[in-house]
């Protein structure tokens, strides 16, 4: 998508060939700040304290991760250590340990000294083939939204919800739930955007409003408090968000939130839409409450708060009083019974056992 | 309650007997800081600033703005521009017109020269009222928390989740939602309160957590999206919250958000309780969603937020990107079906009309 009407990609093989470029999250959005990753210390270090983050993302900069890491030392050990220091750096995505998969799977059986290159190729691809996933994804999505338009009767504007940050920053290009979204608005749907600010973090107000302002999408950010009181009103048309992690049995998770969202939508009769590309499945698990490991933050991304002074300098302010604690759990999961229908890169189908295999009969089975 | 050792209340009459001392809650948590009132003017931006907020508190605040304005002024048309000026403040909290027609009743018979000292003594008789109700549902709250605590086994902590602030803060003294907190863990109860942050306006993380740590009640600050993962997980025993107003029927409006944890708390079998003075019944209403007024406040309540900066100085920064709208919806209404009782200082119902009807029989038949 485009930044300030250059297209870019969130991440990027640099011009000398000799390092990952990224944009540091984190800096978002008051300032635009591009990184450059030299080592795997690097690369873990981006993911951990989310300079690069969403899911999709989070594999091609692991995926990346193992490249940086061979060019040093292209023995099994390194090439496990790698895999490890990179697969502790977030616990929810499964994406990342899929992404770390792929590469061990093609590096393992390779002469240590054609390793890096192989590395950095498959890399490569890996971030190619999230961009044509994600383009799928987007043309899916959009018969959805068209779908909705028509049974508004082509009136108003299109109103969808979205939760946290699935767009562009979230993935190599494009984005998993706002990708549908790029789509309708290019094709001249008036949609219009519900953000919910996605609190402690922000990734709505900051990354999501970002995103969208920068492709000329209309949006309004919310409190993550607003959704349900517009489900009531008929506000919302549609929600549409991504996933960390989606069971085989189509429990969802996804940023902390997404359930009430998803709780909020049956109650009010609106559906609830998650795009997910096929990484990001867990094919192990079946039931996501009891069984994806759920990521505690540090209580300082609550308590403290970054944005811009008046000044137009960048600031940190603590807005709970001496001696609270706070708690941050940063996913929850929702459960398959509240969700209308999954996106994926091969279609749309219910969110069930039987639907995800319908799509993906190749991991039939697997999942018993 | 206490402020650093020292029993206070909200609003008070100053020593010299000329005006009203409130704490500017808009300066809490990082401040503590009272101020004076001396005229209508005064009373009705202090509302409107949210310098005082909370439905109870708002209603002592308007009736005092009463005794202000009749003192320069005690006529008819005085008295009905007080009414006005002070009616147009909040839309939602229906306590203000509740105390405005209080004070009305009271004054419109007197004759002009014995209004300004009757509506002096009728706002602190108001006060105070306010504090023997606010000390009753405590009670009657206490006898919930207590049967929570036995079907526990008294094992480990009595978990409790709440939304903004309906503590002493919110009222003259005691709070709603808190008041029973305050007495289970006066009376040893190894009560936790998980607090919701609640922006857009942070009065969990602001208020209810700074008041909770004044009085030593242990407490834990969570975003607005946290509570559905924890009550999906055990984690809450009941949840308990204050309302702005609640129909005949027993739909609440509450701070926005509220009915998301409503949801959550349904959806996993948690007991969701409603505490509530008698001035806060709305018993013109029926339906909630549909009949009462939201109001909508400005976007920069979202867009910025304050905090203290590491210096300790008190700073506001903005969290969205420039160009980006935000929406700033107040309150929500969570429907009585997702209500299991309400607390009131006649004792605790279930959220119908029956219900309501059956604490208070003198009400009978003036909803339908």
């Amino acid at each position: 998508m485009k930044v300030q009407g250059r297209p870019m990609r969130t991440i990027w093989l640099e011009p000398d060939g000799q390092a990952v470029g990224i944009i540091d999250q984190t800096r978002l959005p008051h300032a635009f700040v591009t990184a450059r990753l030299g080592t795997l210390e690097e690369a873990a270090h981006a993911i951990r304290a989310m300079r690069v983050r969403g899911a999709p993302l989070i594999g091609a900069t692991a995926a990346y991760g193992v490249w940086l890491a061979l060019r040093e030392d292209a023995s099994d050990a390194a090439l496990a250590r790698a895999r490890e220091v990179l697969g502790a750096t977030r616990p929810t995505a499964v994406n990342l340990h899929w992404a770390l998969e792929q590469m061990r799977q093609l590096l393992e059986p390779l002469p240590v000294s054609e390793r890096p290159s192989a590395a950095k190729q498959r890399a490569a691809e890996l971030c190619d083939e999230d961009v044509a996933i994600n383009r799928a994804m987007g043309g899916h999505g959009l018969k959805l939204l068209e779908a909705a338009w028509e049974r508004k009767g082509r009136q108003g504007r299109l109103e969808v919800l979205t939760h946290c940050n699935a767009g562009w920053l979230a993935t190599v290009d494009w984005g998993t739930a706002l990708s549908p979204i790029y789509l309708a608005h290019d094709a001249g749907l008036p949609v219009h955007v519900w953000v919910d600010e996605t609190r402690p973090r922000n990734q709505g107000a900051g990354l999501t409003a970002w995103e969208l302002g920068q492709h000329g999408v209309p949006h309004t950010v919310i409190a993550d408090n607003v959704g349900g009181h517009l489900m009531q009103h008929g506000q919302v048309d549609l929600c549409l968000v991504g996933t960390d992690r989606t069971t085989a049995h189509g429990d969802v998770a996804n940023k902390i939130g997404t359930y009430l969202k998803a709780l909020a939508a049956k109650d009010n009769g609106v559906p609830f839409y998650v795009a997910l590309p096929s990484p990001t499945i867990d094919w192990s698990l079946r039931d996501g409450v009891r069984e994806i490991p759920i990521e505690q933050r540090d209580g300082t991304e609550l308590s403290d708060v970054t944005g811009r002074l008046a000044s137009g300098e960048v600031a940190t302010v603590r807005v709970t009083p001496e001696g609270s604690a706070s708690a941050n759990y940063a996913f929850d999961v929702t459960p398959a019974r509240l969700v209308t229908a999954l996106i994926t890169e091969r279609g749309v189908c219910p969110a069930t056992e039987e639907g995800l295999r319908s799509l993906f009969p190749e991991r039939a089975g697997r999942a018993s």
